[in-house]
């Protein structure tokens, strides 16, 4: 099933080409070394050594004279304050070539397809933000653009064919199972009045985009199944969020599953490329899958949400609560089971899903249980990420126009316009065309949310904290030197 | 529990005051007169027939000699083009007093709350678009907001305070059960560390506005339970859509369960107050409700979306599908499984669940089931509205300046470009203080979408079909002569 598998940085996932098979499926490799940083940083032991370092926090940027990232990326990183050994964010940049899928009992719908059959290649920047250890974070930075690879391999010819996707792909013939097998409906249609169903020959326009869309989606699926399988071997712990950018056909896919962000710059505007998936943005959908699924709770939470805990002798009193089917608050009378503990509780950044987790959406995380008992989180998570497209070939950028990637330790102590100041602000002292400007406008961005080292811990210009956590930042150029197309 | 209820108009719902306790709950009414058009039409009998009539389609509007409705609101509605027997579109425009509950075993939390007690009252427009037959939406347009008004009996006080509403009301005290009895995680916040689990005294603050949007909320869902309760003894057949609006305390609260639309036009901008609720619209929803219980889909359908329908023949082959998590398609192989009918089928217009329905929320419904087939499909519809907020008193609106609902008749055939223009146009030629404007409004907004009987149907002025389908618009004055301060 899985063929080759090109990139340009090779080293990073230690020898592509066939031998990159079973990384994706098949028996389990033993435990990579252990690489906490990203390769194309390059670092020496001792730069390493120093990027560990709590007291410091120096920030890493890829050095000028080492191998620049593709399109000129900007790229800069600190380790978090101490409340993890090592820095848990991971991030990868990287060029992908795909390779056709060779299914050789298949005939092409369309023969014409293969006339002047032409490779097909996406650019790619992804980060990782690990929690309850790096493990995850460091798998699905070395793995998640290899699923995208794969899942775009059906997909070659299809995408670079002006027409619409064929609806129907030739497979491996099947034997046919016996008529009264078919599902009753599909029995029936013959015989209805064709007003009574639907008819036949309605079919629904998929575009070229959101094949694309589909193939990134089931990407991070496999990525997340593959965890799954090979976390006792791999010894992954954890889990992490993904923010994931893909450049294809003259379109630029992000794709985000957790608190990541991501927000284009163009002259000077700001335009979301994501939005952050926590207890709060999902309340809903967690709360639904508790009502639909009262066994998941484990008898310990209510899917209810309550403004703050129950005490017991409130029992009787109405106390405000909203369920999973609306969006304002009422009032109910407390009974028995509101005193269990709310499936969605806190609010913010302290907001968590059963007591335990921040964010909704990632990778990883299958052994994580609520504290002290055997109730598992992982069916309140979703590994699906939220893909939203942005078409480069509609607007013409100017060397100036960027599109920021940060982990939430940017975002916390930073909002979309400080950020889009500060890149502005850098920019500006650079000449349009100096490869190295998109580094430092990352490496500033790193610096200001950190802040520094004073009495009481370490502190932005206004004297507010700065961000204790791990922070990473892609600054990717849309316009500039790098040549993209 | 219930207590009086007035409304202005005390015809439409047959003598108010504590004799309209049981039209909520209590012994089932007789059912009602069949009363096919709003009350507020005050039409004759021979009127009543003439608006009955297919071939003629009379647009109806409230009469300059009888009585205007509130902030001299503008209405106007036409019967379908023979797809059904009567208009199944109903209509309420109402004021409300909303008295306050008392409970005599209760202490009000807040004494001063009632000092200088002032009564509560709420403007209030519904439209109801019926399917399957009127009787859902009759009952619903006269019983609807006399559920928000029980739901707001509570909050009188609350809202009428400047102070944060209480989390927690007294109530009727119960016998408090064992300590054992207590739920596990509540007894073990003692022992836990206190990082484990969040602090008791986190506490979070609630907005009056979303108490309103609660109380909206539990309202439909008590009209639809109703309905259920009710449907035999009051030969409730079908179900219907519901768009109520609300006037209450400054803000303007537009509710919407189906597929009518409301927006505001301001200053000749459109400011859309709803999005309508279709298969294609609530997609993810409904098949994350077949994926986690696929015994609703009584092996007749799968939650797997396909462009077109599968052929027996096809199988082995690959399908272009999209799961409940996905939003774009990717290709799987086809399985006999694959072969059952898809939950959501087809497009735009003609989009149904299970080959049936062409709304997913809405009241009534509770024996709506899959032809030929012992599938109920109410499980998949949801009576809940998204309820979004207008802040009136946050700009100073001109006479110009309208809300403007109505049911699916009239956006199927009109944009809210072209609705904007014909107020615009209709408003002109009219004195801005000339009260009739805006049910001369109304009745072009009705009359520009059924169009004209031509030998080839009802045609529009651009030879395009007009809408053959019941049309209800209301055209609601935001800053005209209505004096609602």
């Amino acid at each position: 099933m899985l063929g080759r598998v090109r990139t340009a940085v090779a080293q990073l996932v230690g020898g592509l080409g066939p031998a990159a098979r079973p990384q994706l499926r098949g028996t389990p490799l033993a435990p990579p070394r252990p690489q906490r940083l990203p390769a194309f940083l390059q670092l020496t032991s001792e730069e390493l050594q120093l990027a560990d370092d709590h007291a410091g926090r120096a920030v890493q940027s890829p050095r000028e004279s080492r191998r620049r990232l593709p399109w000129s990326t900007g790229y800069a990183e600190v380790i978090n304050a101490g409340k993890s050994q090592h820095n848990e964010d991971q991030a990868c940049c990287e060029v992908v070539v795909v390779d056709r899928r060779c299914s050789p009992r298949s005939v092409p719908t369309v023969p014409s397809l293969l006339q002047g059959r032409k490779d097909l290649c996406f650019h790619y920047w992804g980060l990782f933000d690990g929690h309850a250890g790096s493990g995850a974070a460091v798998m699905a930075s070395k793995l998640l653009h290899l699923h995208i690879c794969d899942q775009l391999r059906d997909l070659v010819d299809i995408l670079q064919d002006s027409s619409p996707p064929p609806l129907c792909l030739p497979g491996i013939a099947r034997e046919l199972p016996a008529e009264q097998n078919r599902a009753p409906l599909a029995q029936a249609d013959a015989e209805l009045p064709s007003d009574a169903l639907p008819r036949f020959h309605l079919e629904k326009a998929v575009s070229h985009e959101s094949l694309v869309i589909g193939a990134i989606e089931n990407a991070f699926k496999r990525m997340d199944e593959q965890i799954e399988r090979e976390r006792m071997t791999r010894l992954v712990a954890g889990g992490c969020c993904a923010l994931a950018v893909v450049y294809l056909l003259g379109k630029v896919y992000v794709a985000n599953a957790g608190d990541s962000r991501a927000i284009i710059i163009r002259n000077g505007e700001i335009i979301p490329m994501s939005r952050e998936f926590t207890p709060e943005t999902e309340r809903q959908r967690l709360q639904f899958l508790g009502f639909l699924r009262p066994e998941l709770l484990g008898n310990e939470f209510t899917h209810l949400e309550f403004p703050r805990r129950i005490q017991h002798k409130e029992l009787g009193k109405k106390m405000l609560y909203r369920d999973q089917n609306m969006n304002g608050w009422a009032y109910k009378r407390i009974e028995e089971d509101d005193l269990k503990f709310p499936l969605i509780y806190g609010e913010g950044k302290k907001a968590r899903v059963m007591a335990t987790i921040g964010v909704t959406r990632g990778l990883g995380d299958h052994d994580l249980k609520v504290y002290n008992s055997n109730i598992h989180i992982k069916p309140f998570l979703s590994c699906v990420p939220e893909v939203r497209v942005y078409d480069l070939t509609q607007y013409e950028h100017c060397p100036d126009d960027v599109l920021v990637l940060g982990t939430d330790g940017l975002w916390d102590v930073t909002n979309d316009r400080e950020v889009a100041d500060v890149v502005k602000e850098v920019l500006m002292d650079y000449e349009p065309n100096d490869p190295c400007r998109y580094t430092v406008a990352a490496y500033e961005l790193v610096v200001r949310s950190r802040g520094v080292l004073k009495e009481r811990g370490w502190r932005l210009p206004n004297d507010k904290l700065g961000s204790g956590d791990d922070i990473s930042v892609f600054v990717i150029p849309l316009g500039g030197p790098g040549n993209y197309t």
